[in-house]
């Protein structure tokens, strides 16, 4: 049965997606390797950090595996410059595409009662007692994740 | 009934409302004053949009009246910079308490069947096609807003 709570956050975090993409289709290549502000981290990094939190996702809700855990060392483990060897532009603009798609299709394949079930990083314990520390919770705060980057990335724009 | 969906939006809303309360919290008066980056919107002005966007969360979801409507004309309706005469921190911090006080009560005067109605700014034939622009749509997209600027004061502070 169709649960208009759940499709309402999905639709969020995809129009959040198409926002993010928005924006930085429009830096140059230059632009990609420029910092938001100075001293600041990187838009690739940035970028990379994004598919690394969404490429996460999967294994935090339940619905798959990571597909890039290389991308967590790269991307989240470590700040932006402590890695010189990033992966390049173009292949992270494929990666977006590809992992966005996957946790789109993904996210539709939980019930209405897995979302409100506990997620992997939560214990037993604390779930009892927290029960909004569901997998919806993951949902809408790895859109607030993707807003607050998107704030960032804006800036380097305006 | 207790619908742990949407208990689970206001609580993220919450909860980033007291992030974004520790962050500016530590601020200085100066830094208050200050640029997040170089010629950027400065501290003073993100923090007082953030409390005329939740100000005017009430008539969107139709739990009251602005309180502080002169708000949106400083702080919505004009950028940062082109009104000289903002009020001051320590009021700010006073009308970011109420504000936020306020809301949390009137969100849980909401019904469950209340949240999938339209909010106030979507046509009537929009929300027919559309029906996940909601209210609970509202609140979700409130607190990716708070978080889209919670990622920019972050970096006055990194």
């Amino acid at each position: 049965m169709e649960n208009l709570y759940v499709n309402t956050a999905i639709t969020i975090w995809e129009n959040q997606v198409i926002r993010a993409e928005n924006l930085f289709q429009k830096f140059t290549n230059e632009e990609w390797l420029s910092e938001i502000c100075p001293g600041k981290n990187r838009v690739i990094y940035i970028i990379g950090h994004l598919i690394a939190s969404a490429d996460h996702i999967s294994p935090i809700i339940g619905t798959g595996t990571a597909a890039y855990p290389e991308l967590l060392d790269i991307f989240i483990k470590n700040p932006d410059k402590a890695i010189s060897d990033l992966p390049p532009v173009e292949q992270l603009k494929k990666l977006w595409h590809k992992t966005n798609s996957r946790i789109s299709v993904e996210l539709k394949t939980l019930t209405n009662e897995d979302w409100l079930q506990k997620h992997k990083t939560v214990s037993i314990e604390d779930f009892a007692k927290e029960p909004h520390r569901n997998k919806l919770s993951i949902l809408l705060n790895r859109t607030n994740h993707l807003t607050y980057h998107i704030g960032q990335l804006t800036l380097l724009k305006k």
